[in-house]
């Protein structure tokens, strides 16, 4: 759909209907919401599309979320701060697009008692594949001998990279049995890989039981470590350069989750040595700058932040967010509602 | 092993044991022999190791053949023409490692009548995920990602390379119902593909049947063309400019099969304007010249024909020289047994 076809207008507020207000940057918007789900949408009530920047200040603000009910949020759109909050008064609830709450959320969202729900759900697969694409890629070496090949290596040279692993049974070592973890773990074992997996709190019961190990097993057990651990004060620095020493020479690490929880400078090393090759989807410094160190690696493969990006995860979130809405304008209980306790455990 | 432990003495032929010739190159060998592996082949016979580079002549081949049953080939070992033939008056059995028999073979060997077996079957495995992990990296776009933050693009730059489609529900067009296409088939379904098949020698009760369709149909109608035919005079040429032009806009090619099969050239023009992707194992000109036209490409993945050449897949050839020289020597039928005819539509 064109620029053009969205309604930037507000609608009257006295059809009775619903009001919603979208808030999400295009071309975000038209990912989430192709015809179908923006009709979909359109059915529940009177939606507002609106641009973020367009509503920073105030003035604007209050305008577009006058009468509004519902508010759908992604990437950038304002922080609801006790200066928004007050002007949405009408607000019954914050449908986030994406999965991080805390850029849109402060103390004050919090103590309205406001329920916000998000569309992690529809990332989880995507990221979980592109840790299964750099994992294929490292064990099969795909990324170095591409880089050979493009850096003028001849071709026995490129031919005589340490050869290739098989993921059928090779060593998964997995960081977190969160949503992406899960998928990453499933996906892995589909392809007859050897699949152990670290998480604290995992639930006796927990079908990933029986694969479950101790982490520093699970790194000097493994020929890949996946991260798919949240960011919080509790892994922040979990894999640190004493336990990076300890993954076997040859391994590889995968990383689409948040670089805080992996020591980047011990890895750096670990890598730049070629002891480790790595798939990198999050870095320290993000934007990567043009002259990154990691950016200078052969044994690396390098994606810009977007392991949860792909057509399909975007239309996914916004069928989530159409759903969502619905159940609330029902009166039914929200499936993916977070509460803040929650949203500090998901980092 | 180093190759200090490899015995090249010629053992006395009067121990009564069956005498085998192991004529493969270094580190090949290794790879395909591991310890556990050249104590089973040891103990069928008498094993004598050699180089191929040392026996091209025939002197030296005749002396390496006098009494020997059964001769072990792979890449390199010298083709068996009449010559060879005559000095190897014991011969009864060829076991080749590798998969492609015609260097080893000759009009001459085809009219002996000596039984000759391969070991393809080991690599299907590892051509099948080389060509699942380019399906994954193309539809992820981790080659054009990472090609971007490597050649100095800023950040957001090359977060604006096209959005990446996941694997589940893709449309994956494969050609061949070879092994390695059935294999291909498998991991691409098991991971949620939507996946059709091209092959004109398919049996009318084969498993595959339910997705079977022409050519043409599965050339438009898909986001990843898989190749995994043989090369033979009928597939020759079989994608020419005319069927590229029809792949879909923003698709990928993935070919580990044999470059024979496409137009290469077509392919590049198409690859070059950026209207498909491709990851190419297989080029016309093997070795890749350094300067070669692909190594420039942003939107292609390079490997130098390594598709079949994993730690596993080594060991798996292993095995099966073993067990076949074991049916062999015990008077059981041969597993991998190719006759010329196969040979011709293997390719």
């Amino acid at each position: 759909m064109d620029r053009s076809d969205i309604d930037v207008d507000t609608p009257p507020a006295s059809d009775g209907r619903p009001r919603l207000v979208v808030c999400v940057a295009e071309p975000e918007a038209n990912a989430f919401f192709p015809d179908e789900t923006r009709a979909d949408l359109a059915a529940l009530g009177a939606v507002t599309w609106c641009q973020p920047d367009d509503v920073r200040d105030a003035d604007s603000f209050a305008q577009v979320m006058e009468h509004a009910q519902v508010l759908v949020t992604a990437w950038g759109s304002p922080r609801l701060d006790a200066g928004r909050l007050a002007a949405a008064r009408d607000l019954e609830l914050v449908m986030h697009a994406a999965s991080s709450l805390r850029a849109v959320t402060s103390d004050d969202f919090w103590a309205t008692g406001i329920p916000i729900s998000q569309a992690g759900a529809a990332m989880a697969p995507a990221v979980a594949e592109l840790a299964l694409t750099g994992t294929l890629s490292l064990l099969r070496r795909t990324h170095r001998l591409d880089h050979a090949l493009r850096s003028g290596a001849g071709w026995d040279e490129a031919r005589r990279v340490t050869r290739a692993r098989e993921i059928g049974g090779a060593r998964i070592g997995v960081i977190g049995a969160s949503r992406t973890g899960r998928g990453y773990v499933e996906s892995c074992r589909a392809l007859g890989a050897d699949v152990h997996v670290y998480d604290p709190y995992l639930p006796p019961d927990d079908a990933l039981r029986p694969i479950a190990t101790d982490l520093d097993t699970l790194l000097s057990g493994s020929d890949v470590v996946a991260v798919h651990a949240p960011a919080t004060r509790e892994t922040a620095g979990l894999i640190d350069a004493a336990r990076i020493a300890t993954i076997p020479d040859g391994a590889a690490v995968v990383n689409t989750a948040r670089s805080e929880i992996v020591d980047m400078d011990a890895l750096y090393d670990a890598v730049s040595s070629g002891r480790l090759d790595a798939a990198l989807d999050v870095f320290d410094d993000e934007p990567l700058p043009t002259d990154d160190r990691w950016r200078r690696l052969p044994n690396v493969l390098l994606t810009p932040h977007v392991a949860g990006a792909t057509v399909e995860s975007r239309r996914r979130a916004g069928r989530i967010v159409v759903d969502e809405v619905r159940r609330h304008l029902a009166g039914m209980p929200l499936e993916h509602a977070v509460t803040r306790a929650q949203m500090e455990r998901m980092g």
